[in-house]
């Protein structure tokens, strides 16, 4: 790594000096494996994702400290989607050549600020150099109490289905970055500002999916990556049912709107279609609705129904159906943004 | 990825529709997290490290099952040298496009075939892609007892220094890969291909570092990823503590002899800077130095005194010296192959 004049030891020793440890961290980074003390009672949740320059962030339009927040938070989200509560993180860095120290330097302060946020301690990791894109692949490790992880295969038919703040923004300020900004919008506009805040750093919905998973009212959950309609076709397959899903009921804000206007797209699309969210969707028992909606509002954040679950009749696919203001409907395609593919599909 | 015509969700559930799950595993792939059994009154390790194409493997020198079974096995020699018992591991994959499933099928088998032969479950994972080299990046859980993990920072001086199996096999095979076969050498040479063995599926010493943490006898213990000399640093730096290594010592097969010979190397230089052997380097007391190895022994393979704990006086770096067969020291600098320098350094 020529640009830094670190080896893969000072660095490491340079980025993790100041990192705040959990009394459960009995050892943390500096040996070969990091020792960490556990609770007995409750059972590990474990998930990792990789974001990769170019396929999931671009440097040029995100700081080092977003593209940090950033990968820790789509983690945070996969755990909330449990309602597993996070502890410890593993950051394995595999970096190019032109990566400077200070670049390093402000990413893990993003990793430190996310990590704080979220009371997770960063136990350990790698360095690794490349000669392609930047990656940063992070391992979260977090708890849950016996038997309360919510699956994505428990929905059953009556079911409602819920999901917690807006949908599509994060794909409106995707949309904002990679076209030229159009007449009646300006990058200092606070739409394109919100939109492309909610794509460099989701809010991940720790304390919603650990509020809900306490409670017991959730009968399957599963956090917006793909998309709304890709996401609940993988929560819809693995429970065998089927879902519907009412287009007035989609929560859109109206900065996703005033973008989507701007640059000729349908905000529908966009909240059904756009992916990387990070909100939880999840189904609950029709007589438990109004409970678990004041569940997760007291967890903080908001939370709308959208639609309800029917039975699958036996199809091997889900049966998705949105349904439109007049009351007709049409098919709802489980697709969404597929990384491998990089195109929608 | 274009050459597979698979799409993520359908490429994980391939990969990962005959994985193996030992009973703790509540909830294996296919939800947002891993769910996992933890017997309480031990301590969790946790350990990941990253395999880059043209930095850790080749395509062209290692098949695709030899390169998930390596990927799987460093973790596996980062576990060993805590002393920790492997549980379940998480595979992240980069894949650039030109990869096949007909490929990763293989490296999938590579992994399953390593997790089985040490009880481990593999539990998750994630795929993304990339315009880049194919990455295997891997974290390990293991389980230790409560206070018996093995540090790098506890040798103490007097103590004896230990090594398991052979140094320098790796780096000769390494050698012979990317330099030309020399004249007296052949690619079906047994020494050839033992070497390169070696250098491709590293045998983590786990069995020999859980009995070493549950006798109690180690002081310190490292993995050598890096080179003894390296890794021998390491642990000095960490323990605060300088090394004698007795150079007449230093266990080095046969075929790596020859092969250095062939190719005009020092066979004692592949031994002390060469890397990637994973084998233990541990400390012990004196007094305890026979039952150390007659446990390591007991725990199957083979393994040498090479020197001792010296006192460090207060030195910023650690004294190490390498003692001649004529009974003369000269300096023994700490250093290995540091990834991300590309060099020795």
């Amino acid at each position: 790594m020529p640009s830094t004049n670190f080896g893969e030891f000072e660095l490491i020793a340079r980025l993790t000096a100041q990192l705040p440890h959990a009394d459960a961290v009995i050892h943390g980074v500096g040996d070969d494996a990091a020792v960490l003390d556990w609770l007995s009672g409750s059972q590990l949740a474990v998930t990792c994702d990789a974001q990769v320059e170019r396929r999931h962030f671009l440097r040029d339009h995100a700081t080092a400290e977003q593209i940090g927040r950033r990968a820790l938070a789509v983690n945070l989200s996969d755990l909330a989607a449990m309602g597993a509560e996070p502890l410890f993180a593993l950051v394995s860095l595999i970096l190019p050549s032109d990566i400077t120290a200070d670049w390093l330097d402000e990413l893990y302060c993003g990793l430190r600020v996310e990590a704080a946020e979220f009371d997770v301690s960063i136990v350990g990791g790698n360095i690794a150099s490349t000669d392609g894109p930047l990656i940063v692949d992070i391992t979260l490790l977090g708890r849950v109490a016996r038997g309360k992880a919510v699956l994505r295969s428990g929905a059953r038919a009556g079911d409602r289905v819920c999901v917690t703040g807006m949908l599509g923004s994060a794909a409106a300020g995707l949309i904002s970055f990679l076209e030229p900004v159009e007449p009646g919008l300006s990058v200092i506009d606070p739409a394109i500002q919100q939109a492309r805040e909610s794509h460099r750093v989701p809010q991940p919905r720790v304390a919603q999916g650990s509020a809900l998973a306490k409670s017991g009212l959730a009968t399957a959950m599963i956090d917006i990556s793909d998309g709304l309609a890709a996401d609940l076709g993988h929560l819809c397959e693995q429970s065998a049912v089927g879902a519907v899903v009412e287009m007035a009921a989609l929560p859109i804000a109206s900065s996703t709107a005033r973008i989507a206007a701007a640059y000729g797209r349908d905000p529908v699309e966009l909240a059904l279609f756009g992916g990387e969210d990070y909100e939880l969707l999840f189904t609950v028992p029709p007589d438990k609705i109004e409970q678990a909606l004041a569940t997760v509002r007291a967890a903080g954040g908001t939370v709308h129904t959208i639609g309800w679950i029917i039975a699958n009749d036996g199809e091997a696919s889900p049966n998705m159906r949105l349904r439109l203001p007049d009351g007709s409907e049409r098919s709802l395609p489980p697709r969404g943004w597929d990384h491998l593919r990089d195109t929608q599909t």
